[in-house]
């Protein structure tokens, strides 16, 4: 298993399955589950102990609220974790992007955007620390890359066609 | 000892002695000391069982930046945990307020205010919580809420002698 | 009775009868009504007064806008009071979350996430202090911090039968 | 007695004596003092009630932090009330201006902005209430907007003299 | 007529109406129009020239975004002006608020709360300063007073008589 | 072409295709296409390139999130560049509205408000741009001008014909 | 005179200056003075009144706190307007930041960062306006473009040869 | 060289030697220049291209207010890229951390604490991203959490000696 996929509730699937998805492009393996730090602290010992057994590289790890979850296995590993906030709350994901990004000298936590566009992020950037060992996936890294420009025409071509309502 | 107060750096031991402080007023015991949910997390777990140990009754935690300090004690306590935020970098306490008041259900936290105002509550808080089952530290109460008002008057005279640059 | 909810609107019951919930899991006996510190401050002064009189051990009080209710509670009373911030305005709970934790020194609010999370909290931490005199609901609190545990571990179950759309 | 100014601390006094000042424009009386709404609930009250019998026009009311008082006056008197809020705290005034602004339908708060400048308008605005039954007060209200234009107009000149630093 | 009630756009006379509720309540008169500080600024100045001409009392004045209306009817005239922010963009009344209260010292704008609750308040507070120089005013507000009071205890009456979803 | 719109993606091309709108009242030609500066660099520069070859005076560029899409063109051309902060992720364009607006010393993005009222605007500016050297877009911004005054007018009027839901 | 350069008060001559210097880097004639769209309305309307006499191109207006000054000027005139919002308040500028760049559509200002940096560029930008219509302005567009990455390459050799203090 | 730093202007080398210091305790060769996303974009682009020559494995990119320069980085490579958001301007470093953190899907940029913490851990991140290939970086990373509990434990002591000013 290459990367460790935690996260602080199972309502957080969705967006931390963007994770998964970006893994998968760079023929990563991952694994996910729910870990909370504050209701199950010890499971979330026992999964990174297990982790590194298994070798995993990096976590990546999002949660909503007060989300402690992404510095609570910081804390634990030297590994790189990435940390996802997530819009959980009233107050849109700012609670858990400054709960996730704050971190005191000698823990980071590698934080990427709030929700969706974050989880994917946190998937690429895994693969992009992986590269540098794995020549293979840096490959796919670079033609990564070119489909990204590559949607981009696309789009800019969807909307050269299109009727815009003005 | 009835309270035991943990700060995340030696920095924010001026403004967590206003919990002390505030402590002595209740003729209450406390100890304090240094400890990192990031930097030194068996530590704190340490500390914590000493403190069962010992029958501390209430927590009161100091943190600032991603404040997880006081979420991580109260995952491993069903005592009561007050957390105060401190401003502590450039966000001026927002952080620390946000990742110390935005708890999971289940895991609570009692939140006071940013900086020494809050430390001072903070030991007021503890106190009223140990008054459920201590009538003497109950009856301090009643008398800190009198020397509240006297304080109020006192200010008031004073302002009235000042010569107030209009 | 052991808690009195109050809450500064009848739109906020569904938010605060979260905390009744949590009350009911530690065999604890409340109840709950409205007043508004600013539209019927004589009945906030009535209904501490006879809370007083039945030996209410604590007081949870929610309140949305400039949330004031808490804290006139608190300048009445000794008891520990629990701010539950609620999200009634355009601000999302901005507003009450400072109106409620900022209290000046030497009258606490023990402040709670914003919303349904900060009202189970409310309860809960409301436990938390009545514990300290009372073994049997420290027992339960004991029981519940595992039944958290074992919903976390539920969720992971949950998650990894579900197919997720990646 | 035109104009009763409260504030919340004597810290507040060299904010809130700008509205005295402006008070003493409009050939105004007014008196100024301290009470705190968590502090010394009852001293608010036994001020309003003073305020009435000597016929108070307009209530200042002056606070910082979780800025309750000028809502607490509102709630008992039907005479305007106008708060200015404090900058007191490491959230500059925010969480001030939020707890006086955000008043429930039915008791407003007239808000004014943060600090000295808010101050100085409390006291304008007071006059321009009571200028609604008083011609003398209005006339010179018609004055005063003169003498901002004028001191514009002077500030343009002195700039015009100054050699800028470039 | 006793109060102009104006506002920056037609989409916000739903929130603005409610001004006009209050105002009926105290037996005021008023009449309400749109008028743009940015797009009809001559109409701006034709409307408070007029207003002055049949001796309005007071100004209510909505406006969402940059919202300078308020602002700008306060600079041409020296009756009370009540600024009701309004939220007409994606920063949910953030930017109507601060740029309805934070004015220049010398020129006030009474601000209320963010939407409807405010306009309701604006309402109110016109009456209050109208009841300066009106004694009927002043004793509908008394009674105003007591039926907020009365609401309450409704409310308590129906959150009694409801089944609660716990 | 008068004026390139370009965008992060096409979902913003709802929003922006107010930007055409605008320009179209004042007979000015555009083209409107998709650029992203992080996933499609080259494809910006080509487009920044082909514009300055064919005479384009003004860019209005709308992006979301980290909005960096102005600040890279600004960095490319010396045409005014014209921002327009898209409301694209859970903080509601404020992350758009500070990367758009806070550019450093040297390379000035001209940025308008958030979302479509913005982009009409950015149309409504580069017109104003555009008329310091061409009298006929000129007198077009004078009829504009005055058709905004037209359509308060009328707004007035709907208003004045409502029943109002009080 | 190409610019005027406006200010609501002759305190932010220091940041407003800025603007004067950057126009002198491309020898446009400019004039700087104080006005207050709330102080001095009518001051404002004769400035733009005898700007417009005068041929001027563009306006550089800057104000702090509620800063509607760039937007009246927005509302009198069709020639483009860049914004200068600056920090004269506690809330840092954020206040004059939303009170210039959210204006209502079809009446835009060109809103550039908070303070001198935002200054700097509001001259850059008119100078960009400028250009449109005067090719040795384009010509010094250029020139100072290479400028800037020249201090960037000189700064890149000062800190080259610092000791850095680790 | 093992890590490139990178700053967007020499004002940053006081924060962002922090990275460097971090990268010396991990055994890691880096070097640190100035250049700026918008004045000396080929700049930029020139030493992405010498530092990919070079086999750079980590860009470290600290940036203040709209902070681009990271994000234009990540536009350029597949390898990591830490950014550090810099308190540089009147919004104290929100600015930065949104522009910096908030990318858009495909592009990463691993975001840090504001300002020196960050910049710390920027360090402590590149050295976990470059362990994954390097087991010697791993092992100095062991060292380094337990040197982090090491001082915490000296705080504590440091803590315990003190004569705290109650």
């Amino acid at each position: 298993m290459d990367v460790l996929i935690l996260m602080g509730s199972d309502s957080d699937a969705d967006v931390m399955s963007a994770a998964g998805a970006a893994l998968n492009e760079f023929g990563l393996t991952w694994e996910m589950t729910v870990a909370s730090a504050h209701r199950s602290p010890a499971r979330v010992l026992r999964l990174i102990g297990d982790a590194h057994d298994r070798g995993v590289k990096v976590f990546i790890v999002g949660a909503g609220a007060a989300a402690h979850l992404a510095g609570v296995v910081a804390a634990h590993t030297s590994r790189p974790v990435v940390g996802v906030p997530i819009d959980a709350t009233a107050l849109k994901g700012v609670d858990a992007l400054l709960s996730t990004v704050q971190m005191p000298p000698g823990v980071p936590v590698a934080t990427v955007a709030i929700g969706k566009p974050g989880a994917t992020n946190a998937g690429v950037l895994a693969a992009q620390m992986i590269a540098l060992a794995d020549p293979q996936v840096a490959r796919r890294l670079v033609d990564y890359k070119a489909s990204l420009e590559a949607k981009v025409e696309a789009a800019a071509a969807r909307l050269a066609s299109r009727k815009l309502d003005r």
